[in-house]
């Protein structure tokens, strides 16, 4: 299959767990067991969709392996390997807010070579391969699909930089995160938001997503779609992220920043 | 005018708002302008939106008090005064998410009586006044118009707790707020969304809600929204919120929970 026929099998899996995410959202489940993380409602989700994707996968490709947040992973060894992240945001899917996503991507060699970044409740979807150009759609395309593109940021200073919370840093990692934070004026922090930000980074709306304790379910659909629209992603030493990575992440929508955050990582590290 | 009418009112001012936002909101200016906080596109929405809703009290009550987030403040002593934010969560609107907020208030002898939180890109509203019940509304109430209710939470450990960034707190209420963040499990913690979140707190899917710094204009209109739903707001005292509060916020959906959150906050105070 070529790339492109690639991704678009991407999206397919995307559709198929968006459709059963958008029966979990919010109301759709009685006030009794709309409750807490870990209870049903978003388990139930994230394994229903997963499995629905997997099915598909086994059915069309059965050689291909898959590595899934839920069901955890059959043939990591084949060429193709499908990774899967039904809800990457649970707090946010639990909160009701949608800036949650769905994350789909392929490894060859253990490198990220297509991902899809897919919001079902908004419909806004990031789809992304090594060597082409990201596109950014609205209901799977039918309202919206244009080139994504990241910005230009010529100084920190005016970096819009995310992450999804303080408490996913260990204290080291917090303490350079803030040194990070330190260049940046106050209010434009973006706290939240999961791989939702890496999308918003890819459209150029936000420069810099600093986190860590990522796994490749969260961070390798992401690759694909940051890079193919500009910008880049490496982790907190500057290398690239592979299925071996620790999971410290940073996406930048200008790469000519690099050398900077670097800088300011170290400055406390 | 009676309250339900007052609030029809306070709904159209959101209307009015909602309009101009939109057609500032990412995509609909120049990527060479999409830019930083401070810079045009945020502070010209800001400002078109307030202008307009202004505009339309002065027409239709000229003998009302205004109070706003970019003009200022008019007969402050009126029988009735409009607290008005046109976009609540800068950093939300210029990183690109559909999470910030348009507030219209309405106070009565310095207490706030009605309040609208308006979500203008997915078109969201929750709207309420004292002795009523808070209805959410999707569209206008086209799409959806129901009653909102917040849930019982009967253990503060199980509560969904959100808070718009660390970076709001001096460090003596950051301490605070960890004691409390303490009691509550590391996933459940909700960051970023400003008035957002206190509108899904209304709707059962976050249970607690606490902040610092607040201006008038950022919680007024939270007020009746939330207790209108059953949930309960106050200081950090435990005090009920006037236009004299010193901005530290507290918004439980189960006010049964309210000993134990103050409990937790004088713990580190």
């Amino acid at each position: 299959m070529t790339p492109a026929l690639d991704l678009k099998f991407a999206e397919e899996l995307a559709d198929i767990a968006g459709a059963i995410i958008r029966g979990y959202f919010r109301g759709n489940y009685d006030s009794e067991t709309k409750a807490h993380v870990g209870d049903s409602p978003v388990t139930q989700a994230d394994r229903e969709a997963e499995a629905a994707m997997r099915a598909r996968i086994e059915a069309a490709f059965p050689e291909d392996g898959i590595i899934g947040e839920e069901y955890g992973t059959v043939r990591a060894d084949a060429d193709r390997v499908w990774v899967l992240d039904p809800i990457d945001g649970t707090v946010s899917f639990i909160a009701g807010r949608p800036i949650f996503g769905t994350l789909v991507a392929q490894l060859r060699g253990g490198f990220p070579v297509l991902g899809v970044i897919d919001q079902p409740i908004n419909r806004e979807r990031w789809a992304g391969a090594i060597g082409g150009e990201t596109r950014f759609m609205r209901a799977g395309g039918g309202d919206e699909d244009r080139p994504a593109r990241t910005r230009r940021c010529p100084e920190l200073k005016d970096a819009i930089l995310a992450t999804s919370g303080p408490n996913y840093f260990s204290r080291q990692e917090g303490e350079q995160f803030m040194a990070l934070a330190a260049q940046v004026a106050h209010p434009r922090m973006v706290y939240g938001g999961d791989c939702y930000n890496y999308g918003l980074l890819t459209s150029g709306y936000i420069d810099l997503v600093v986190e860590t304790g990522l796994k490749l379910h969260d961070y390798a659909a992401l690759v694909p779609v940051v890079e193919g629209a500009g910008g880049m992603m490496c982790d907190w030493d500057g290398d690239p992220l592979t299925a071996d990575s620790d999971g410290r992440v940073i996406a930048l929508g200008d790469p000519a920043r690099l050398e900077d955050v670097l800088a300011a990582l170290r400055s406390a590290g």
